[in-house]
């Protein structure tokens, strides 16, 4: 069907968020306008706020728009365990699982040399400051399941390998080749548990 | 988990939208916030303008931003059958089923007397001047299937009773009790198909 051109421009909008195909945006679109302007109006201006103030934790990197996260701000959090991993929707799919309560470093991606995309470029450079500062017995490398994130987490594993702190990597039950992201609760909390060591 | 006030508060905002249950909210904010505040921004754009801007068609009372809507506008349209429908999501959702070309009529809910709503809060005077003015051979009446429903369309056939026009109510089909927006298409094409008439 035709809609006008401002609820057509609403719909298409609409799609930028994930899982929602053309028929549920149009429902959503029609829902807003018909029946939740409110609310409409209210998305609108959080979603700008949003974007212009958070950024990431200045230690873990993870979304925030404070300096400092609230996990990493909490002091009922393990702060002896530290997961890395690609993204802060990963600390989201860890967090979710309710498995898990140390922290995080959120890496940017994986190594790619392919696409000139480096150690310095993922942060792994602060990862080991913040290694260094603090005092970690375990790293947890959760990056995806891919060769990239494979490689990513070997190569970290080889630069702390001299400093005697236990490196694990989340187990194999995360489907090979998958994103972290869209791996079920019930699976990521499982491959956490699974973790072996590397070192 | 806890998020940071912003965060948590656009985590809310999204719940606004139809079918978000809490963790595809979380999900959907990370999303914005870390892969794509450009389709963030846009949508907040969007949202406060289509909500200042969309009103109903003067003649259909659906959405749109236009004095005549896509739909009473479009030339290729069956002028002589008229669906008169609850809500401008129940168009949405006749829409969708992609086998009804005919005109459409909202009305503004339903009857309930003991809310005291009346025929003229329905706009059910404006969908008679409306027949008066057209050349219609068939109303459809497909108000949702519930009491409140049925009254409403068993009240609107012995208004139009006189006029000799064919009035029609979609067949159960429908689930009883059920509201039309949450009907699957097919069976509501099915209901389409096998209405049968009142008058
Ligand atoms: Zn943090
Ligand atoms: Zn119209």
């Amino acid at each position: 069907m035709s809609f006008s051109p401002l609820i057509q421009q609403l719909i298409t909008a609409l799609r930028c968020l994930p899982s929602v195909g053309p028929k549920s945006a149009q429902r959503m679109a029609f829902h807003l306008l018909e029946r939740d302007s409110e609310g409409a109006l209210a998305l609108s201006e959080i979603l700008q706020k949003a974007v212009a103030e958070v950024g990431h934790c200045r230690q873990c990197r993870t979304l925030s728009e404070h300096e400092l996260c609230e996990i990493c701000k909490s002091e009922s959090r393990d702060r002896s365990i530290l997961c890395v991993l690609e993204s802060p929707v990963d600390v989201l799919a860890i967090e979710q699982t309710g498995g898990y309560n140390g922290l995080y470093f959120v890496l940017s991606g994986h190594l790619s040399p392919i696409d000139g995309i480096g150690p310095e470029d993922l942060g792994i450079d602060k990862l080991l400051d913040y290694i260094h500062a603090t005092e970690i017995n375990e790293i947890i490398l959760a990056t995806n399941p891919t060769v990239e994130g494979e490689a990513t987490a070997h190569f970290i594993a080889a630069q702390v390998k001299e400093l005697g702190i236990k490196v694990t990597r989340i187990a194999h039950g995360v489907p090979v080749g998958g994103e972290l992201e869209f791996v079920d609760g019930g699976t990521l909390a499982h491959a956490m548990a699974g973790r072996r060591s590397l070192l």
